[in-house]
Formats: C-alpha cells, sequence, structure tokens
C-alpha cells in the first residue's frame, strides 16, 4: 500500500495533546499543527494570536470556505513532510477527519479525554500565554471548541486515550496506540 | 449533604453502556433509562418502537419542548426511586447534563468509549430488534445521536472509561469510577 500514515489527534484544552505529539515525535513521526494554519493566518493579517483572535479567524475561515478548510490547507503540509508517518495535531470535527481519509487512506483518528476538572488545573498551572486565568474563561474556550464540532471526533475517535494520572501512563499508553496504529497500516 | 447521588451515563450505540449499568445495578443503584420516556410516548402514540420511529420522536420532543425535555421528564423518576443513588442511562447533551445537575448538586458525569469499529462488531453480533443490520444503517445512527449533542457529553465526562477490551476489565473500570464518585460525594 502507498501513502503517508497519517494519525489525527483530536482532544479538549488541557488534555494532554502534546504529550502524545512529544511520543509521536520521538518515535520518528512528523508534525503539523492545524492551529499554524490559523497562526499564519493571524499573522498575515497583522493580529496577535491571542485565543480570541485566534478563535475568531478559525470560525470565520470555516464559515467562508467550509468546515474541512483547515483540513484543506494542511494536506499540503503533511506531503511536504520528509517523514513518511505524520501526527496531525488539532482535529476538531468529523468533516476534516472525512477530509483527511480522503487525501491519505491510511489515516487514523486518536483522541486524548481527561476531565474539565483535570484540564483547568493542568492549564491553570502551565499558564502559557494563552491560557486560561479562571473556570468561566476555560469553560468558554471549551464551549468555543465543542461548537466546530471537536466533541463529535472525540466519540467517533479509533482509539481513545485517557489521561488522568502521571506523565509516564500517558507517554505508555500513547506509545501502545501508535504502535497498533503502525501494525495496522505498515504490514 | 442532602439529596441523591445521580451518576449520568453517555456512550455511543454499542460502547457498553448496558454492563456499566448492570455493574452499578450490583453496587446497588436505582437505573432510570433516559430511553424509556421516549419509549413510553411512542407507545402512548400507537407507535412500535423502531429506532427510526424512535429517534423522530426525540427529535421532536427536543424541537417541540427543548433540549433538556427528556431529562426533565426523568427527574421525577429519580426522585421516586426507592434507592439513594441512581444511575441515568442514555445522556445525550450538555443541556440534559446543566438540568440534572440543578436538580441533583450530587451529580457525576461518566462516559464509556469504544472505536466505532468494535462498536459496530458488537451491536452486529448481539442482533437485538434494534441493533443495525449493516454499517450504512449503524453510522446513520451514530449521526442521529452525535446531532443532539451526545459527542459534547462524551468529551466533558467526569469520568472516562475505555471499552476496548474483555468484559472482567470493563466491569473491574466501572466499578472503580463509580467507587471514585461515591468517595467524592458520600462522605
Amino acid at each position: 500500500m502507498n501513502g503517508k500514515l497519517v494519525v489525527g489527534l483530536a482532544g479538549m484544552p488541557g488534555a494532554g495533546k502534546s504529550v502524545v505529539v512529544n511520543v509521536a515525535k520521538a518515535m520518528g513521526y512528523g508534525v503539523v499543527v492545524m492551529g499554524d494554519v490559523v497562526r499564519e493566518e493571524a499573522s498575515k493579517r497583522g493580529l496577535e494570536p491571542s485565543p480570541e483572535n485566534l478563535g475568531r479567524i478559525m470560525l470565520e475561515l470555516r464559515e467562508k470556505e467550509g468546515a474541512s478548510v483547515i483540513a484543506k490547507k494542511c494536506t499540503k503540509k503533511i506531503r511536504d513532510a520528509k517523514e513518511q508517518k505524520v501526527i496531525v495535531d488539532g482535529i476538531r470535527s468529523l468533516a476534516e477527519v472525512e477530509e483527511f481519509k480522503k487525501q491519505f487512506p491510511k489515516f487514523a483518528l486518536l483522541a486524548v479525554h481527561a476531565s474539565p476538572e483535570t484540564r483547568f488545573k493542568r492549564l491553570y498551572h502551565r499558564q502559557r500565554s494563552d491560557d486560561p486565568k479562571n473556570w468561566q474563561i476555560f469553560h468558554e474556550r471549551d464551549m468555543r471548541e465543542l461548537s466546530v464540532g471537536l466533541g463529535n471526533a472525540i466519540a467517533m475517535a479509533e482509539h481513545l486515550i485517557v489521561n488522568e494520572d502521571d506523565l509516564e501512563t500517558v507517554k505508555r499508553k500513547a506509545e501502545e496506540v501508535l504502535r497498533k496504529v503502525e501494525e495496522k497500516w505498515m504490514k
């Protein structure tokens, strides 16, 4: 079978997507971050990459160019990657999943999950510039993510990693799942 | 603290909700099945409880009486249950979760997840009268469930059980999660 192996990764803010991405990177995956498309658009427009600006641009792009616009813009990045296996960070809807499946027959949808309480604590303690300062801002961001269909992508994931425990546990789970995906598609 | 402990259970068709319900039952939980409200409505109207009829009635009720109509109709059943802890099978949206939280401060949202492939195989081999005969019917039912917001409820679950392994594993996980919920609320 030809073509790259593409693993789509979905998860609510703070669920632990970046940990999974790092595990994949260490296993030789190329990384494409869907949010970068939105960040590039913000930069083109001379706007700061604040969560509000990025959220608004994302909704705008989808409205103008359809639900799979960001997936379409990522396709080239995936093809250009030098690696034969690529993880795509930040799947947000089933429309995106369909687009990737059409472009890359060897596609697997992976999701990572943690409770709202766990996610909030993580983000609050991380305090990256775009992390929420209180529960209300956190909740609004959750609702914005769900409004584009992220919940559906999580519900329909082929592999789901629960990330409530320590870092070593989630790393081990991520490696296991990626090995399974490779076994299915690489033979 | 007063009031019943209410555990809401969400999951796609075939994910394994009934296994979790049976574990809860064995632990002394009363059981309220949200779908029964819809089945009672079908019976009142003299309609067969086919998946199509039930799906249509569910959507109709929501449209006429709002997204939390079925939760509202379940509230009385929960209060009437003789048990002090009740599991509510078949949560389908965050609107329902909000309604239950308002009525029952000691509420926990639990979800059970399996991949579409695993769920299809399970339902296909179960062949209950309302189980899908092929992938397309299965997929349409999935999309109907997601259209009312089930994916959002799964994404926002406080506890998520991955049910890809054998029956004993999921039973053990369900018991662990229910004990955790009780520890939080019963002390």
